[in-house]
């Protein structure tokens, strides 16, 4: 399933796209168990699916079969039910709105490395961003005017599923909720001006994500997939996910046993080669720039670079 | 005002600590409401005081003005009312459950750089811990079996009280909540085998704090506040806040330049000379050892260390 996280006026819900169309999930739920009978309709969908996304994933499995009750029920429905809208009629959001950790991976593409001449590194270089970073797939990149050197890096995102401690990567997928594409915005020069990363990191708007989450179920195998970027239509960066040094399997493991991962947890997986910090001449974003991420499987993410007046 | 989070059975409440007694500040407000005829005394006290810190922040000053009508009607009230507590009777946590943002400072006070022989810094150095590192003043340091080199470090430390985003630090004190202590527990040699310290920094458990929220109308000028530390009652750092190189003030504008704070934000200001690791021979923390952090006009954090079995 490809849940999303939607607003139509007022109201931000947690839906699946389907056959082009957004399911109301909550609200399609309520009809179908109604129309079954069932007295306490409306507390029981409360309950397995509420609104926010990471209350949702929260429900596990449950809230996931429920979900599916839901989208059966409304595509046996007419298209003019209440719960189900037309794509353009409603926005979409990014799909987990504030979870707990955001955790980005260093470098982890390991052709990239090596065409480096670098080793290939026995830890993961972890660092964080936090959720005022994030913005949605209709979203513009706020271009902050602190800084001129604004740039992308496409990433394959995972996000967690159940509570998480010391998991080993054998079943380190049964945690996994699903995944999706995040575009980790880094001011280079804030970045690079302290040894720490994370004020060039955490900006506000600085990490977009979606345009969904697909379910774990979906997608089995979170290698061999192709993911690139591109600014303005001309391609910036290409690879697989099978090129991870430290695969999604891995980082659960790792990252777990150093502290406990909870549901709705992002973690991004590292960028490929091509970012503009690493061209020559260096080519950073500018007002205007339209940057698109693809990951096979996953879906399309593309956000426009609009400048921020003071 | 002393706010605290504190349990007594299954039941996580704020409340104030007043001569020595603890204030369950929902319960208080129900009753002083219900006493001068309030009918919606519930729903009022629900809205003002809810029962986690975060939410209580953001009431702002309206909450803060009925904490303090609850703590003004409890301190007449006998003390055998239902609504206050001995200290002994119940368990503080940590003040702050669960911010969106724990951000620490390195390297921030003054006289230990300069011994150091090094320059003052243009710009503070950030990082990050997640939630997950939280534990309270009655809870032991877990020191998991993932390193020896087991840390402190003393950080007063400050709580943002209402949305910031380009404040200057001018009038930076009007968003602050109020003031605490933490531990910044640290373990070294997984802090520095990657570039990048989060993970030697968010463990599960590496960031006690309190023990409680001293706020900020009782706790005006942050500067000028002696900070010490002792490991099993021998000292090992101690400084003043007035030698922070980036001060509270400057702290809110340099941060919120950067991204939006929110209430319940965590900001460590970073740690004196004098942590373990810096000693010579070096001296890590071990099952058993008691870390003792005084801050003037705040209070004192003690925590054991205990050893996890994995």
């Amino acid at each position: 399933m490809k849940l999303v996280t939607f607003t139509i006026g007022q109201r931000k819900s947690v839906g699946a796209f389907e056959n082009e169309k957004i399911i109301d999930l909550h609200a399609a739920l309520v009809q179908h168990l109604t129309e079954v009978g069932e007295g306490r309709a409306k507390e029981i969908a409360n309950a397995y699916i509420p609104q926010d996304m990471v209350e949702f994933i929260e429900g596990g499995q449950t809230s996931l079969k429920y979900a599916k009750k839901a989208v059966e029920f409304a595509l046996q429905a007419e298209d003019s039910s209440p719960f189900i809208f037309n794509r353009e009629d409603v926005r979409l959001e990014a799909p987990v709105q504030k979870p707990q950790k955001i955790i980005c991976v260093g470098l982890n593409y390991r052709e990239h490395i090596l065409e480096m001449g670098r080793e290939l590194p026995t830890n993961p270089v972890l660092f964080a961003k936090f959720a005022n970073a994030i913005i949605g797939p209709e979203d513009h990149i706020p271009h902050h005017p602190i800084s001129e050197q604004l740039d992308y890096e496409a990433e394959f995102t995972f996000v967690i599923g159940k509570r998480a401690k010391n998991v080993n990567q054998e079943n380190a997928l049964d945690y996994v909720a699903g995944y999706t594409i995040c575009n980790d915005v880094t001011y280079r020069d804030i970045q690079r001006r302290t040894p720490q990363w994370l004020q060039g990191k955490s900006v506000d708007g600085a990490a977009p994500m979606g345009p969904w989450l697909v379910t774990a179920d979906e997608l089995q195998n979170p290698s061999g997939l192709n993911i690139s970027s591109y600014v303005n239509g001309e391609l910036r960066q290409q690879s697989n996910t099978e090129n991870l040094v430290f695969s999604v399997q891995k980082l659960v493991e790792f990252i777990s046993n150093l502290m406990t991962l909870e549901p709705g947890d992002v973690i991004m997986t590292g960028t490929p080669h091509g970012v503009g910090f690493a061209m020559e001449p260096q080519q950073f974003l500018k007002d205007g720039d339209t940057v698109r991420i693809e990951v096979e499987n996953v879906g399309v993410l593309e956000n426009k670079v609009q400048k921020v007046e003071k």
